[in-house]
Order: structure tokens, then C-alpha cells, then sequence
């Protein structure tokens, strides 16, 4: 994962022992050197065999690695990534134009590692392999919440993995300044309640990213989303200040004054530091979510608005943008903005990046532009991977594209907004789905069956985490919180079979409740400790369908499904105790009830099932407000459970199974 | 955990919020606003609370922390660590005469912390502390298999938490040098695989454990041990070279040459440089397990022992140690060695650490010599918590030294040697059993409860793990390689009742098979993976005693019993097909059918006890090879299930029953 261009089984199989090695055929550098080290430490992790780390220029060393030319030191969008992998009983043999292709050639390589009852090794196959997009991005905010360097790079290495290339580094926001500037300190000392990034640390990510053929994009949103600027620099604002670190969630009225000449000398000046920080083509000035109320209540800006015959704050927005791109220009960058960017005069190396979606792409193509896909890959909103694997950059309202505008779309990018994400679950919140993502910019557009890429992304979860991603790692912990020194089984379970609400339920149900939600919340909760996709809530829903589509024939299916239910029926006896001595889990309380009472409604309907018979009226009638409730969220979880249950109550209930006959 | 020396509970409670702060009454310095801010971090991953890490000189923050004096840069053995930690409804207080108490202060304030249904608390408390013992260690031998800096920090981290104050760094055996030289940079080039440790590393580990009142005691054993110092410098050894890294275990010829003018100059060179990178006042030459062989295969040794009238090979050892405490007598520093060190010309400076015992301590303090225990302590040996805690540096052939003679007896100290200990699963073996351990040399005499050292061992383990000790993961992690992408509870719960096998069974195992195990051999089998200890064999062993000695009148007990029993009796048929499947797991296939076997006996007995039936004498012997066989290792694992199930068929079994009425 992702599915190579193509593949072709070759004959035998290669062992791998402890004395696997890797060389070099021909050239080497420091980038493949420390390629082939990582990868032989990944390799121990994977098989737990010691192999030696000594990489030598030898001909019989069990991978050969041909990788023509070196890659530049500052990665171009578009270089070629491709690679020719070839796997016989004897050796591996990578090839590849450049040493970004080999990068890829090992990674593929780790994936095709297997156990067998004599040991460990690599089919014979046959790869040619490039990717079908040049964006593969991931973007962190490590505005809202503050991700330390360590998660930052465990999240570079989970990249590599899965043959993501752009790191796109959401740097500041209303809620937090992350990075040291040299030249207006007070940006971090009074936006960043002293969680940032130094620029020694910067570049040291840089250099990491840049080892593994990841680019780094920074991202500094301007003219809104600033309020942490103005913390430190509050003169650059529209309103007068005093400011302070934003700690709600939303969209704020602080913008940049787009009419004073010193805003641009403060622009000029730090991007100008911050171009030279970050050695990529492309700079990322956001641009989106500007509400224009500090500008509509300035008169000054309102007289400059009539006197340059701007007609509407987007109109000065786009000015404003107009200032920027020079300044990028003359620092050598293209920028890169959300949606909200595009306008008349924008230059046409501008790259717009997408929450909007494909039909806004197409049309920034159709105008000239060049663009990326972020619509429907937000992981902030907790859906499946499965979701998000269904969309493709070219498809919906840009499927009919020509291919001269097609090519415009470079790829897209999974998005990790983080006003529900700590430290402590970033990984988990990131990671396997986006995996599935990594795979739709990567494979071939042929690429789509469903079923098969979860089969593919359970096992890619499982070596992520032996790699070093702490996706579990994270929720065992929370949950083991929870649990307190005496564990709990039971809450586990629950944990098992539910997940977070989707999209900005989190946020409207707190504003329905009157809950003002800050960044100094704690994300302690059980919504914050369970995974976005409950792979049991998965599976047993399949078992459920497959067993109702087969006449409730399957008799393995069935155990499965009945045993599930069984232990959910029993579970809350188990855990109540637990919920009512704990603050934390109280809230849980009526979840964990209702999973009880909706498995005793699903045993119903299979015992009815089985015998043949379907509920009276009465009953099912009186199952409704059960099945019902279960399907709505409490303490901000879904009991994945609920769908399932309700199709078996119908299949056995009167109006259904007499449609049936 | 360590159980503090007086503790008496206050009124009231003190709530744990998100307001929770820290502050100094009067001095701070830089030790002491590193603590607390670690503290408050700490506080945030018990809890999941963003506390803020702001510490300040004001008067009503939630803890008010007063240490009158700095401790010094380099800690002196005997420090001054006592401490009085005063918790009521509003606030708590930590006054300590330095700043080694504030943080043990700290350290016990965060083990106070509860969950209760309306948040966090502390109990109110007052408690007057101080350590039993001035020297509480942790060797960690990096030789054997090399543990990467982050490891070495994490263990310091854990050592902090439990009051642990010696971390001895075994850098050097025949195994590895590990440790850069920068006068005799072959050391390490040729002694280390490339894993070692520079000195910039070394520096900034000592300055890790300074911060967290922990001592960095260094120990290159000599002059035996040395193997790999001769890889580069075969000049030192005492028959001629070359030399390679030892990769086997065991006792090895290779020793110094004592009788040549070189070696004394080499060692006076690089124990000075090591003396200076070290500040401690003492420094640790181990001195132990040298054969002589190579000295009486040598003739010019041979000679020179008839010229200086040395009648045996330790004669000339301790020849060898004088000249290496006249070397660390010019450096300042007091020499540590084993037990073999102790000879009648040994300066009384020398401390002398214990793998023979008690007696042999009691000896030593008797001539003179100060002395802790390891003897007991071994963590390579995989006994349980309850039998290190059982052992006293004070008690057995030392429990009746007079005053003057027992305070020579200084403490002692955990040894984690490591032929059976990789990075992977250090932790594992580290804790939580040295917790009981460090309760041991901390807490007064009379803390002996072993039933109450488990009870609260169990909640050092879980608060251990939320801190950043990695022994959950670790296990966690190489249970799921092992189990595959699909995963396997049924791997776990074998996992969960097996141990590996103890003291030094397994390499003689090993020798009986005719294996020559190595440093190169993987650690990823079964017995890597799972826990030195298994809660679930304790917790069964109590039930199944419980339900003996009460006549099987305890239903709960009974219960659970049963439970497990059938659990275990099915886990087989779920296991095997995973079992024949991969190379590391078929050796366990005997053990996984074993459990099963043993569960259905154990159910037997079970059933003929509720029927106040026993089993025919037949039957009984019929059971008893099964029963013996359980009892034995397979795959270097015990089940721990066994001695419990052979308890439960005796007591139903005729004889058994007879002798009852």
C-alpha cells in the first residue's frame, strides 16, 4: 500500500535471515546510505532479526540498489519518483532514475516482507512503479494544538511509509504562533505560550523530511487567522488591540491592516526570513476564512477602500494578496492559498489548495490555475477511510476534465486540523487512514475496490505501528487512563465499538449546550481516546449484512455476530462501576447502557430469525425509540453497533419480512 | 511506592484542576524549576489536564515548594534527601532542607494523585520522609546489547519516580565498548559495532540524571571482561591478538597483561579521561571473573609472578587493582568493584558491590570496607517482584551487625545484565520490579507486606507506563509482530500466563541442546515477549489457594477460576492455526496445547470438588505426567498456570482427601 503501477509475480522467493545486506550498484550518496540504514533498522523491527547496518559496494549482498542520479538537495515538484523493483530467489534489485525512486523501491520492498513457518521472506515479484500524482501531501496544525518535534517526525518517517512526498506545516493561526523569528520575537514570545519551534529545530525537520523525499511547505495564514501575530504585534491589526492568544474555536474578526505601508514592511521583512528558512519552491499564505468586520468598522480602511474603488472586503483581501505575491515573487517562491484566493489578477503561478472541492479545482484549471484536492480528505472530521478513499482529485466535478486542464491537478492533501487533537492523539487521529489517502494520490485511478483496500490497510496499520507510529500506542494509553491501576476490560470494549461524531458535530452540540470549547480544554475524554473507525463496529456490520442478504443461512457468520452480542449484552454490568467512580467516564454512562440494551434487541431478532419468525408489531414498535436513540450520539460517540442492529430488527420485523415473501 | 518513612492523613482533600500550579517559597533555581515544570507535564499525562507549565514566586498557587539549599553540582554519596509534604483542602506543602527533597516531594505528590466522580484529588496528608539507604542503584549493562541514549533517559525518568538515586553505566565487557574515547579512539572504532556513545552523549545523560537527583557511577571492568578493548589495542591483552569482539556469553580468557609498564600507562591515560568526564566521586572498575588462564599460559608472566613472589593468579589480580586505585587516587576518585576485589592490601575506600550475598558484605565491613547488595537483585534472573523484595541488604548473613559495623552497608543496587535483553523489551525487564526494589532500600525495615507491595506495585506499574516507561508497549508491540496484521488474542492470552524461564536456565538449556548462543542471535521469540512476571498466574495461584484453604465454599473465587479454566482449555484450537504458521511460533505449539491439557484437568478437579467428589487413584495417576510435564519449560517458557492446577488435582485427589478428614 499504496498499489503499484504495476506488478507481476516472479518465480521463488527471497529468505530473509539475519544475513541480509543491501549495496549499492554503481554511485551512492548520503541520502541512499542513510536510506539503506533506516531500512535495515526497519527491517529488524519488522522480523526483530539483528541484520548488520553496514551498507558496502558488493555484488552479492541481497538488495542491489541502481539509483542513476541524485536528487537536488532542494526537491522540485515533479521529480521523477519512479522505480523498478525486481525480486528474485537470489536477490532484490531496485532501479531507479533518481534517489527519490530508490527511496520508494525500499519502502515497497519492507512492505513485501512475510511470515512463514520457516521464517521470514519476499515473494518474487516484478514492480514498475511511479506515482500517478506529484502532490501527496499531509498538513499538520501545530497552530490549535502544539505537536513537539518527535511527533512531528514520527509523522515524516508513517509519510515515507506509505510514499506521501509534501509535509505542509500549518504554522500559525488565531490560536498559537509556532515558530522562532529572528527578526519579531515577540511572534513566539506572546503568540505560542512558549510551545514552538526554533529554527535550529526547523531545519533539522527540514533535513529529515528532505532525507526521506518528503518536501516541507510552511503555511503562515494571512490576513486572517492572525490574532496570535497581533499578540506580540498588535499594530499590524485592523482594530486596535491589546490582543491575546485566541483560545475559542471558529472564525475571528482580527485581520491584517491591508492599507498601511508598514504592515508590508513587516511582511516583507519576516517572510523575506522565512524564505530563506524554508528551502521549497512553495510558500503556503492561506488566505482563507477573512470575515472583514475589523475592516468594515475602520474607517480609515473604509476611506481606502473608496478611494482605491474597492467595492467589498474580498476586493481588499485580494489586494492585500496582491502584496504578498510580490513579495514571495521576489524571494524566489510560488504561493500557494485555499480557495478563497483566486481572484481577477492573481498570478497564474499561484496553487490553489481546496476545501471547496473538484468542481472549484476544475474551475481554477479552466482559469489557469493549478491546484490540489483537500476537500474530502479533512481528518478533523472523523470519518472513515473508506470515505475518504472514495474521493479522487479528478473526479466529482472535475472527472471530465480535458488532460491539458487535468494536469493542472497536481494530487492533494490529507488535512490534520487539531482543535480536538493533543499531542497525545495525533497519531491516532492521523493514522492508518491516511494511508488510503496516500494511496488514491499514488496508485493508478483504476485502483478503487473498497473492500480490498481495507484488507490492505489493516495490515498497513499494524506495520505502521511496528514501525514506530504510535496510532495504538496512543489509545491504549488514554484508555488505560481511564481504566485507572486495575484496568478494565469492559471499558475496552466499549472503546472497541464506538467513535468520535463526524464532521462539526463536537462543536455544534457544545454551542447547542451554551459550552464555550477552548484550546485549553483537556482531550481526556473517551472521544478523545477511542480510534476514528471502529474496525469491530466494520466487521460486524459486514457479518450483519452478509448474514440478512443469505436468509440468515451463514452459520459461521452467525456465531460471530451472536457472540458480539452476547459480550456487549453483558458488558455494562461489567462496567458501570467503573463509570460512576470517575468524573471523566460518568458521561459514558448512558452509552454503555445502550450498547447492553441494543445487543439484547439484536439477540431478539437473531433468536427470531433462527426460529424462522418475525416481532409482533407491538414489540417492534416497541424496540423504535431504543433503535433510534442508539443512532444518536451521547458524550459525543457513535455506537457503531446501532446500523446493524436496526437492519436485523427490521429484517425480522412484520412489514419488512412480509415485503420479503 | 517506596512507602514513605511516617505518613498521617490530614482533613479534607485538595482538587486537582486545570488550575493546579506550582510555586517556590523563597529561593528557586534552576534544578528546582525544571522539576516542577516535569512535574506539572507529569501531572498532564496522569490526568490529561493542560496544566499550565508556568512556575512562579507567588503565595497561593496549589503546591509551595521551599528546599533551603541547592544541592551541590556533583552529588556527594549522602546527600541530605529527606523531605515533609504537607496536603491539605487548599494547598500542599513541600519543604525539604535541599533541593534532592523537593524533588522527592514532588515524585510522592504525584503518586497521591485519585480519580474520583467529581475529578482528581489528593488525600490530605503529612508525611516526614527520608531514604533507609544512601545508595539506591540501577546498573543497566549497555555492553551485552547496546540500549540507545533514549532508553538510558527514559529508565532515569522511571528511577526518578521511585526514589532510585545510583545509575551504574556498564560500559565495557567482552561484549562491547561502549563509550567514546577520544585518546583511544580504537576502542570504540573496533570494541563497538558503532554503537556507542559519544562524550557530548555521556555529558548530557549525566545532566539528565543530576536533574532528577540521580548519580552516574560509570564501571569499565577489569582487568577480565576486556575483550573487546583488545579488538583495537591488542597490546593490553595477556596472550597475543588480534583480538574481535566477543559475541558469546560466558566466563572468557582474555585479561590485561599486569606485569607491564604499557598497560598501566594506557589505563593511567584513559582513566583519567573517563575520571574527567564523570564527576562522581566514585567510579567502578568491576574486577570480577577472572580465570587466569591467559596469565598461566603466559611465560613472562609467569616469571614475573615467581619474581615477585605472587602464589596465585589472584595475587597478581590484586597486584593489578592496586596499581588501578593508585590511578583513581590521583583522579579523585574512590574505587567500586566486585566481590573478588576485596584482598588484604585494598584501600578502606573502596566499595565493594555484592553478586555473593550478605555474608559476604558482612565480611567486608568487618575488615573495614563499605559495601552494597546486588546479590538478590539480578533482574536478568526473571524471579518475581516478591522475591527481590524479600531480600535484605540488612537481613541473612548481615541481619546482626552491630550499628557501627551495618552502616557500612550502604544500600544496593538492581542489575539488569543483558544476554537476553535487547532494546526492545528493556523496560519489560527493568520494571515494574525494581519498584519493589527501590521500596526496599528506601522505605523503613519494617515494610515487609509483600501482599501490600503488589497491591501497590500494580498501580506503580500502570502510573510507570503513563509516564513514558515502555514496558506494556514494548510487550505489546512484539506480541503483535508476532501475532501478524490479523492479530491474536488468543497469542495473548498464552502470552499473558506464561513466564520465562529463571535464573540461568535458559542458556543452560541451550548448552544441553548443544546451541552456542551469541550476541547476534534475534531476541523476537516468545520468551522476549512476554512478561518476566504474569499478574494472571499471581492472581489465579491466590484463587485457586483461596478456594482450597475455604473448602471450596468461595463462589466468587470459584468463579473466576472456572472462567479462566475454560478460556484456557479453548485457547488452543483459536492458537494453533497461527502457531503452525509461523517459524518464531512453532516452538510454543507444545506449551499452547499444554494450557489446554492442564485447563481441562484443572476443570476436572473442579467439578469432582463441587460434587465433594474426588478422583479415582487411577485417574489421578493417569493426570500425573501431564501435570509434571506442565511443570516443566518448553520454548524457555513457563506455564504459570501449572503449580495452581496441581494444587487443585491433589486436593481432590484420594490420598490428598483422606489425610483431610
Amino acid at each position: 500500500m499504496p498499489v503499484p503501477a504495476s506488478l507481476k509475480l516472479n518465480a521463488g522467493q527471497l529468505a530473509v535471515s539475519q544475513k541480509f545486506s543491501v549495496s549499492f550498484a554503481g554511485r551512492r550518496d548520503a541520502v541512499l546510505d542513510r536510506a539503506a540504514v533506516r531500512f535495515l533498522r526497519r527491517l529488524t523491527l519488522l522480523t526483530g532479526l539483528p541484520v548488520s547496518l553496514e551498507v558496502k559496494n558488493s555484488t552479492n549482498a541481497t538488495v542491489q540498489i541502481e539509483a542513476r542520479e541524485e536528487a537536488p538537495a532542494a526537491l522540485q515538484l515533479g521529480e521523477d519518483e519512479s522505480y523498478i523493483l525486481d525480486v528474485n530467489s537470489t536477490r532484490a534489485q531496485i532501479t531507479a532514475p533518481t534517489t527519490l525512486g530508490a527511496l520508494h523501491g525500499l519502502q515497497t520492498l519492507l512492505q513485501l516482507v512475510q511470515t512463514s513457518p520457516d521464517g521470514f521472506y519476499i515473494p518474487g515479484v516484478h514492480i514498475e512503479d511511479a506515482p500517478r500524482f506529484p502532490w501527496r501531501g499531509l498538513m499538520i496544525d501545530v497552530s490549535r494544538h502544539f505537536m513537539p518535534v518527535d511527533a512531528v517526525e514520527r509523522n515524516l518517517d508513517a509519510m515515507e511509509a506509505v510514499k506521501l512526498n509534501v509535509f505542509h506545516w500549518h504554522l500559525s493561526d488565531d490560536q498559537g504562533f509556532r515558530i522562532e523569528s529572528k527578526d519579531f520575537p515577540k511572534l513566539q514570545e506572546f503568540g505560542s505560550d512558549g510551545l514552538y519551534y526554533t529554527q535550529e529545530e526547523v531545519r533539522s525537520v527540514i533535513a529529515y523530511a528532505r532525507d526521506r523525499g518528503i518536501r516541507v511547505v510552511p503555511e503562515f495564514d494571512m490576513p486572517g487567522h492572525t490574532t496570535s501575530w497581533f499578540a506580540g504585534y498588535p499594530e499590524l491589526a485592523s482594530a486596535p488591540g491589546p490582543y491575546s492568544i485566541e483560545r475559542g474555536w471558529g472564525i475571528f474578526d482580527p485581520a491584517m491592516d491591508p492599507t498601511r505601508e508598514s504592515t508590508y514592511r513587516f511582511l516583507e521583512k519576516f517572510l523575506g526570513e522565512m524564505a530563506r528558512l524554508f528551502p521549497d519552491a512553495y510558500f503556503h499564505v492561506g488566505g482563507d476564512e477573512v470575515n472583514g468586520k475589523q475592516w468594515e468598522a475602520n474607517p480609515a480602511i473604509q476611506a481606502y477602500m473608496k478611494a482605491h474603488n474597492l467595492k467589498s472586503t474580498l476586493d481588499l483581501q485580494h489586494e492585500f494578496n496582491g502584496h504578498v505575491e510580490k513579495i514571495l515573487e521576489r524571494n524566489h517562491k510560488f504561493p500557494v492559498g485555499w480557495d478563497e484566493i483566486l481572484s481577477p489578477g492573481l498570478s497564474k503561478e499561484t496553487l490553489i489548495q481546496s476545501w471547496r472541492g473538484q468542481e472549484s479545482l476544475a474551475e481554477a484549471a479552466r482559469e489557469g490555475y493549478r491546484g490540489i484536492l483537500s476537500h474530502g480528505y479533512y481528518l478533523d472530521q472523523m470519518w472513515p477511510a473508506g470515505q475518504h478513499y472514495a474521493v479522487d482529485p479528478l473526479g466529482a466535478g472535475a472527472a471530465n476534465l480535458p488532460l491539458n486542464l487535468s494536469t493542472r491537478i497536481l494530487g492533494g492533501e490529507a488535512c490534520m486540523w487539531t482543535e480536538f487533537v493533543s499531542f497525545e492523539n495525533l497519531d491516532s487521529r492521523i493514522w492508518p487512514r491516511t494511508a488510503a489517502i496516500a494511496e488514491r494520490l499514488w496508485s493508478p485511478q483504476s485502483t478503487q475496490d473498497a473492500a480490498s483496500m481495507y484488507a490492505r490497510l489493516r495490515v498497513e496499520d499494524w506495520r505502521l505501528a511496528l514501525l514506530g507510529a504510535e496510532q495504538r500506542a496512543e489509545l491504549a494509553r488514554m484508555i488505560s487512563r481511564l481504566a485507572g491501576p486495575a484496568g478494565s476490560p469492559a471499558l475496552k470494549t466499549l472503546a472497541g465499538i464506538v467513535e468520535p461524531v463526524k464532521g462539526y458535530t463536537r462543536e455544534h452540540t457544545a454551542m447547542h449546550a451554551g459550552i464555550n470549547l477552548t484550546s485549553l480544554d483537556p482531550l481526556n475524554r473517551m472521544v478523545d481516546s477511542v480510534s476514528p473507525e471502529s474496525e469491530t463496529g466494520r466487521a460486524f456490520s459486514g457479518d450483519v449484512e452478509a448474514l440478512i442478504a443469505g436468509g440468515f443461512a451463514d452459520h459461521e457468520a452467525e456465531a460471530r455476530v451472536r457472540a458480539e452480542l452476547q459480550a456487549w449484552q453483558a458488558n455494562d454490568a461489567a462496567l458501570e462501576p467503573l463509570l460512576s467512580d470517575s468524573a471523566l467516564l460518568k458521561e459514558i454512562s448512558p452509552v454503555s447502557k445502550e450498547l447492553s440494551a441494543l445487543a439484547a434487541a439484536g439477540l431478539e431478532a437473531l433468536d427470531a430469525a433462527d426460529r424462522g419468525a418475525t416481532l409482533s408489531s407491538a414489540r417492534a414498535k416497541e424496540l423504535a425509540p431504543l433503535l433510534a436513540d442508539a443512532q444518536t450520539p451521547h458524550a459525543d460517540l457513535l455506537l457503531m453497533a446501532a446500523p446493524a442492529v436496526q437492519k436485523l430488527v427490521t429484517a425480522v420485523s412484520p412489514n419488512h419480512a412480509a415485503n420479503q415473501k
